[in-house]
This record gives C-alpha cells, structure tokens and sequence, in this order.
C-alpha cells in the first residue's frame, strides 16, 4: 500500500465511520434516546461544514419518521406567564399519556442576552419529566435561521416519538409569522388590564391566533379577565373567516389554580377533530411545505457561497476594502457576487 | 432598417429611456423633491427585475451623498406611545433647523394586519411639515428584506438631504436587533408600571439601549415613571460597558405635557458629540458597513434563482411535487439545487 492508497484508504475509512455516526445517531434518536435527540439538534445548530453534510444527512432519514406529531405555537408577550402556562399544560399532555417537546425561539437571545429557557428551572416539574423534551432556541443566528433550525429540531423530535410538539416564542413580532408557517395550531396568551385591551398585540398576530387564552384568572384578575375575553370574542369575530373554517375561542385560565389548563387541550383536540375531517390539516402541511422548499432553498443558495473558505477568505479581503474606505459594502457585494458567478 | 435592426434600436432607446430615468430621479431627488423621494423607494420596493436593476443603480448614484444624516433608532412595546413621542420628538428637531425622515419597520404588518403608519393621521402636525418625510415599512415581505429595503431607503433619504433619520420599530424582537445594525443611536421607549418593571423587554433590547426614557410621566403617574427610571438607571449599570464607551442614561418624559423632549435630544447630540472625538461613530458605521455587505451579497446569490424565470418556472413545479407528496420539500429544494449549480 503506497502512500496514496493509504491516504484513499483512510480517507474512505473515515468517510464509512462519519455515515457510520450519522446511522447510530439516527437510530438511537428514533429509539426516544434523549441524550440522541439532543445531539441530533446540537449537530443541525452547527455551522461546520462537516456537520452541515451530517446534519442533511440526518433530516433525510428523519423525515420519512416525521409529521405524525401534533404541532403547537404559543406566544404572548413577556410577563404574560407563559412558562407557568407551557409547565401546567405540558404536565397535563403528559398525564394523558402524551410525550411532550417544547422548543423556544428568542430572537433576542441573539444578542448575548440569555436564552428564554437558559434557565430550565422555570419549568420545574414538566422539565424533569421523562417524557417531556425541552430545548431552547440556538443562539447567536439571524432569525430565518433560527426559524429553519426550529422547523428541522422538530422533524428530529417527532422521529424520536414525541407526539406534541410546542414551540415557544416572545413577543409580537416576526418570530410568530415564521412559527405560523410550522405549527397546526397557533396559541394566543395575553393578560387583561395590560393598557388598551386591544392594543396590546397587533392585529396580524391576533388574525393568526386559532385560540385567544387570558392567563392569570384568579384572585382579583378574575372579573376583568372574564370582561377582557368577552371583549376578544367580539373583536376575533370581526376578522375575516379563516382559511381553516376554525371560528377561535377566546377565554380565561389560570396555571395558578390549574383552571381551564384541560379547556385549551380539548379545544386545541377539537380544532383537530375538525381540521382533519374538513381537509385543513393536510392543505395547511403542504403550504408550510411549499413554503419551507423556498426557505431551504435559498439557505443552499447562500451557503454554497459562505461555505466555501475560498470565498469566505475573499469576503474576509472585501470586509478589509469596505473598512479602509476604498468601496462601499453595496459594491463590494457586487463585485464579489460577479465573481462568484462568473469563476466557478 | 430591417426587422432586426429595428428591434435593436428600439431597445437601445429603451435603455436608453430607462438609464435617463434614473438619473433624472436621482436628480429630482438630491435636489430634494418629496415625490421623486418617494418614487425613489417604491422602486426599492419592487421586486420586478428590471426594476431591481434601477434601484440597484439609483443606490449607486446616492451612495456617495449618503451618510451624513444621524440615524436614530426608536423602539418601545405596543402602547408605550410611540406616535405621540415621536410627534413631539420631530417636531423640535424641523423647529431647531432639522429635516426629519421616518421610516418604520412593522413585520406583523406582512399578515396584512395594517401598517404602523397606515394611518399617517397618528402624526398630525409632523406629517404635514414641509421639512418631515414620513414612510411606513413595505408589506408582505420577509423581515430581512424589509430591513435591508429600509436601510437602502435611509440611504435614499440622505441623499435627498435630510439629515435626521429616525427608524421606528414595534416590539421586543428581531426587527430590533437589525435596525441596531443601521443606527447611530438606540432609543428605548418604556412604560412605568406595566408589570415588573424590568421584565416587560427582553434583557438583550434594553444592553442596545443608548438612552432608556420612560414616557407618560405626567399627572398621577409622574411619581411611578420616576421610580421606574431610576430602577433602570441602577439595572443599566449592571450591564458590561458599551463598546461606545457611552453610559445610557434612563430618564423620565411627557410627550402630553412636552415635557424632556429636548433633553432626549441633548443627549443625543452629547453622544453623538461623544463617539465623534472617540472615533466610535466612525468605527460601528465600519462594522455595519461590513454586516450590510453580507447581506447584499445573500440578498444577491438568492435573487440569482428567484429572478430568473426558468428557475421559477422550475420551482412552481417542485412545488407542484411538494403538494401531491411525490419528494419532501427539502428533498426538493436539494434536486433544484444541484440542477441549478451544475446547469449555469
């Protein structure tokens, strides 16, 4: 064996051993191994781009696993106690026999500002359950990637037999239109007396809302959180009907008195019920679908440039130009753009 | 003349036609005419090809006049009164000698929820100044486009002289994190009152923060919005020090009783006077100049498949697949891929 064969032969080997891990990989995470399941999403957040032709690998035999899961969004702005809520109703998915994932999405975690679930102690009970997963969103990545990695953890946690599967996010801005576009249901918390009763959220994530839950319905808060989902109900039946056919609830809970925990399930089972029969469900799959071919394609697009060390060491030269002043960035990305295109 | 040189011709005159027609819009726009302003950035806006070519060669002509202006960012959750302030805000600045541009980023408003300006009667006395250029986000796109639509458009209004900016954003997300990216000055709009008192933003929002104002401090609730500033005050010195080396200060204002707007501007003029003697200014337009190379060149590599035909015609038919179940849509998005990679 000469020294080409040798470097072949170890190359090969090194090749086998890497599809090797992926196989092992996908085949304890599909036997519900948690610690699997957990280097599985590890391995899509990673921007390598070795892990990025594992990770590829990994979907693919994931997706074939995928989609038999029950897909919830919930969203409501800070403080309006939603990890109590996701602790109370994950805790009672659970006691009904379900295995639960909960995954986060922060944009603002970004910015090094600590991850909406960095501190899983605000999940005591659900957190430490074996049935339950819970994964906060990666940090430090622009939010369509964000996005796209939280779509893939969940095609990896419903390969791994989790059969509901909620994603979390904060705020009320861009994060819940990308969550609208991977979820089956889209869940609205909100608290009364917050100012203007329907001021508080734009509309658009309201329209998107396929059920309106006031949180904090006890002690005092109770009277004006009955008057403030009365006053949601009104104003749901002033949108357009929905694609869907769904006519969304609006009405109170309280995780703190464990009420109505069982009412957002059974009208979260029954939007189900109705959504299979009359067609939705599958309709509103297959536009996600068509919308994440789109998403998926254009981070291939970007990444045949960005993944390339060539390229990266040119973008690393332009960067230098634009510091020094001698272009601008608009036409250093034309210029690199054009020779991107023209020399490969 | 045969029918070949006739097709010729008529196309050079039309290229002709169109190249004058951007410079006369550049023109009319540097010499600060509203409406070729406006024309201006409804042509960013567009997403035809041959108007992505104009715009791309509009930017090019304004590059070198932009810059000049002081970028400011404005932010605040629904309710905190944004519109008011920035009323008030605007028109001290037109009343100290002030050409004044507002754009706003609104990334519900892509559900069709209605923009954030939609009603330009939310600002009376500023929407009708001669001196004032009012604008809201375009709809129905994704958020790193609008981003990077009104980041081009800010350029366009320092070209056509204006020389304050103000980027207006809506809640505790990502529009933020990207508006940072274009801002001189990250102002923070908050509440008294509206639940704890440090949980109602995101921790990553507030360390943006260049000044924290919390507003509505008039009448019964003058004594709670000054107890909540200096609560601020105390947590903004917890954060680590600013590259700027600038310390935000946390203070009290009343855009009812027009109180301490001109203080919001004293401090911006002091760091502004700050970070040009200590060359920050200079050295973070470096660092976004960088972050918008990047994204020109995604926005670029992307629009190379989106804005040819055939691939289109291509992708409709992958989409086509995706929806009758006969690949996945990331299986589709590889095969488009690799056949766009190897057929260019």
């Amino acid at each position: 064996m000469d020294e080409k064969q040798l470097s072949s032969w170890l190359k090969s080997r090194r090749e086998r051993k890497r599809s090797l891990d992926v196989h092992k990989l996908f085949s304890d995470l599909s036997a519900g191994k948690r610690d699997a399941l957990s280097r599985g999403i590890t391995l899509l957040e990673s921007t390598l781009s070795e892990d990025r032709r594992h990770s590829s690998e990994l979907i693919q035999l994931c997706l074939p696993h995928s989609g038999k899961s029950f897909r919830i969004g919930i969203t409501g702005v800070p403080g309006v106690g939603k990890s109590t809520f996701i602790e109370r109703f994950g805790m009672h998915l659970v006691n009904q026999g379900n295995k639960v994932a909960v995954l986060a999405i922060d944009p603002s975690s970004a910015q090094g500002g600590g991850s909406i679930l960095g501190d899983k102690t605000r999940m005591h009970e659900l957190s430490t359950h074996p049935n339950v997963f819970i994964r906060p969103s990666p940090a430090g990545s622009t939010l369509g990637g964000v996005a796209a990695k939280t779509r893939e953890s969940l095609l990896l946690c419903e390969a791994a037999g989790f059969d509901v599967i909620i994603i979390e996010t904060v705020g009320v801005g861009q994060s819940e239109v990308q969550v609208n576009e991977m979820v089956d249901f889209f869940l609205l918390l909100m608290l009364s007396g917050a100012g203007d009763e329907l001021q508080g959220i734009k509309r658009g994530i309201m329209e998107m809302a396929d059920a309106l839950v006031i949180t904090k319905a006890d002690g005092s808060n109770k009277e004006p959180a009955e008057r403030a989902a009365r006053e949601y109900a009104n104003a749901l039946h002033l949108f357009p009907e929905k694609q869907s056919k769904w006519i969304a609830p609006s009405f109170t809970c309280s995780a703190f008195e464990n009420k109505s925990i069982d009412k957002v399930w059974e009208v979260m089972e029954s939007f189900l019920n109705q959504t299979t029969i009359n067609g939705w469900k599958t309709v509103h799959r297959k536009q996600q679908d068509v919308h994440w071919l789109k998403e998926a394609l254009k981070e291939m697009l970007v990444a045949d440039f960005f993944e390339n060390t060539d390229w990266l060491n040119k973008l690393v030269q332009a960067e230098h130009e634009v510091v020094n002043g001698k272009t601008t960035s608009y036409q250093a990305a034309l210029s690199l753009y054009v020779d991107f295109k023209n020399k490969k």
